[in-house]
C-alpha cells in the first residue's frame, strides 16, 4: 500500500497532451470495452452548503480501477479553504486489496474534468478559433482553458463572472500564463455572442446562457451541472444545436443539462443525443462543418477517474515517489 | 489529515460492550435523528469472482461521516489472501475535507457487523439460550459468537461447514476462547434442529435453512446475504417467522433475505417488518415471549460504518496513535 500526496501528485501530472490522450482514452473504452461504471453515489450536507460525490469504474482486462471521492462545500471559501477537494483510492480488480491512497485533495478531478473539455473541443469545436469564451472564473475556468490550448490555437478570451474581483484575478492571471490578451465581458451575453468557443464552469441553479445568443459555427461545453438542481443551458438552446453530445446518457439524463431539457419535454430520452466515447472512437461523426452549433454537456465519469489515478500512479511510480506503508 | 493503520486499530478497538453499544446507538439514530444514507455502490468483477462495495451515512448534525470500501474476492483463499477486506475514509461534514483515513483491511466492517448481530440478538433472542448455533466457519462465524456473549450467555456452540478442515480448526479455537464445548453438526438441518439461536455467515446462493426445520422459541440472524444473487434462508422461512426484523427496510428488500420473499411473493413490501433501529429506539416491541419465531435479515448499513470509524478514530486519538501527514 502506497500513499501519494498532493505535492508529488502536482510535481509529475499537468495539463499536457499527454494527460489529455489518456482521457480520451478512457472515453472510447466506454464505448469499445466492458465497463462496470456504477451511478454516483452521492451524500448532500445541505445545512453546510456541501455535497460529497463518490464515483467509480472498471475497465475489463485493467488490474486496478479507482474510487474517487470529491466533494463541494460552498461555503468554505468564508474560511478560506477551497471549495471543491478530493481523494482517490486505486483497488486491484485481482483481489479487492487497496493498493494506492492518492491525497489529490481534488487536483486530479480537476484535471480530468478539464481533459474531458479538451476532448470535446478537438472532435466538436471549429479547427479555427478567434474568441474563447469563459463563464466562472475558479480554478476550472482557468484549467479549462489550459487543457483547451493543447487541442485548439485561439487569439483572445472572454471572461464574465459575477464577481469582479474574481475576474480581474483571472484576467491577469490567464494573460500571463497564455500570453493573449483576456477581457472582461459585462454579460454572459457578450461572451456567448462573441465567442466561437464557450465554456461554462459554475454551480449555477439557473440557466446563465439563452438560445436567442446562439450564432453558427459556436460550440459550447456546460461542465458545472452534475447535479439534479443545477443547470447552466436554457433547455431550448439543447433543441437548437445542430449536435448534442454528452459524457455518459444515463448520467447527463439524470444530472446533466439534458435533465432539465428532458423535464422541460425539449428533448426525449430518445433523442439523438451521442456519446463523447461514440465519437472519439469514430462511431459517430463530430462537428461535420463550420457552421453547426454543437454542444457538450459533461457531468464527469468514474472512467475518467480510474484512467488518471492510473496515469498518476504510473508517473509517481516511476520517479519512486510515495510512502510505503507495509503491515506491521 | 491522518492514517491509522491495521496494528493500532486492533490493538485499541474490539469487540466488547462499549464497540456494540456505539453500533446500537447507530442503529438508533436510523430513526430518531435524519440520516443521509444513500444506496450501496456496488462494482462487480464476475471475471474474478469479486465485488467491491461503497457504503457510507451522514448523521445529522455529526461532524464527520465515513465513506467505506469493502470488497470480496472468493478466489482469494487460493492464493493467501483473506476475501474480504476494505478501507474506511473520513471526511469532514463541514468543509468536506478528508480528515482521515482507517487502513483497517476489513477490520472495522468485521466487527460492525458482528455488532449488528448482537444487537438484533439482545432484543430477538431469548433470554436464556442454551445452543447457540452457527452456519459458515470463517471470521464472521468467530466475531459473530464473540460479539454475542457480550448479550448472552449460552452452553454450547453447534457448527456446521462444508469444509471439514476449517469447521474442525473453528471448533477448537473457539473452544479455547469461549471455554465452552464446540461440536461439529453434519448439517445445517442439525445446527437449526437443536439451537436456540442460530447465526448464518455464508456468502450462499442458495438457501442453506429450510422452513420446516424451524421450532418455537427460535431467533435466526442471516447475516450472509448482501446482494440481489445470495439468499441464506427460504423464503417460507420469513412468512413462518412471528417477526421479522431487518437493518433497513429499503436494503433488504433490494439486497437480503427480504429480497427473496419479495420475489417469490411469501411477503409484500407492506408486510410488517420491522428495522432494527425501530426497536432499538423503543418504538416497536422486540421478542414478546420465549415461544416465538424471530428472523433478523442483516444486510450492513453505511451509518454502522460511520459510527465504527467514529468510534475508533476516538479510541486512536485519545491514545496519539496515526500518521499525520501535513501538506506541504
Amino acid at each position: 500500500m502506497i500513499i501519494f500526496q498532493e505535492h508529488e501528485i502536482r510535481e509529475l501530472v499537468q495539463v499536457d497532451g499527454e494527460m489529455i490522450q489518456v482521457i480520451e482514452d478512457a472515453f472510447t473504452s466506454l464505448v469499445t470495452k466492458r465497463v462496470a461504471m456504477p451511478p454516483i453515489m452521492r451524500i448532500d450536507i445541505p445545512e453546510n452548503n456541501g455535497e460529497v460525490d463518490v464515483k467509480s469504474a472498471y475497465i475489463s482486462g485493467v488490474d486496478s480501477f479507482a474510487i474517487k471521492v470529491s466533494s463541494g462545500f460552498f461555503d468554505n471559501v468564508r474560511i478560506g479553504l477551497p471549495s471543491l477537494s478530493g481523494t482517490m483510492l486505486l483497488v486491484s480488480a485481482k483481489t479487492g486489496l487497496l493498493e494506492a491512497v492518492l491525497l489529490d485533495n481534488g487536483y486530479l478531478t480537476d484535471l480530468r474534468t478539464a481533459a474531458a473539455g479538451a476532448v470535446a473541443a478537438k472532435y466538436l469545436a471549429r479547427e479555427n478559433l478567434h474568441t474563447v469564451g469563459v463563464i466562472g472564473a475558479g480554478a476550472q475556468a482557468r484549467y479549462q482553458v489550459l487543457a483547451l490550448r493543447q487541442v485548439r490555437n485561439f487569439e483572445r478570451i472572454k471572461v464574465y463572472g459575477p464577481t469582479q474581483s474574481r475576474v480581474e484575478r483571472y484576467a491577469r492571471e490567464m494573460e500571463e500564463k497564455l500570453g493573449i490578451p483576456v477581457s472582461i465581458a459585462s454579460s454572459p451575453e457578450e461572451v456567448v455572442k462573441e465567442s466561437d468557443l464557450v465554456v461554462t464552469t459554475t454551480p449555477s441553479k439557473t440557466p446563465v446562457i439563452q438560445e436567442e445568443w446562439l450564432h453558427p459555427g459556436l460550440h459550447i461545453t456546460a461542465m458545472g451541472s452534475d447535479a439534479e438542481h443545477k443547470q447552466e443551458l436554457e433547455a431550448q438552446v439543447l433543441k437548437k444545436a445542430d449536435l448534442v453530445v454528452c459524457d455518459v446518457k444515463s448520467q447527463c439524463f439524470r444530472l446533466g443539462e439534458l435533465h432539465h431539457a428532458l423535464e422541460q419535454g425539449v428533448l426525449t430520452e430518445e433523442a439523438p443525443v451521442a456519446e463523447l466515447g461514440e465519437i472519439t472512437s469514430g462511431r459517430r461523426q463530430g462537428r461535420k462543418n463550420d457552421q453547426v452549433i454543437t454542444v457538450c454537456d459533461l457531468t464527469g465519469t468514474g472512467v475518467q477517474d480510474t484512467a488518471i489515478a492510473l496515469y498518476a500512479r504510473q508517473k509517481l511510480a516511476e520517479k519512486g515517489y510515495g510512502l510505503r506503508l507495509e503491515p506491521k
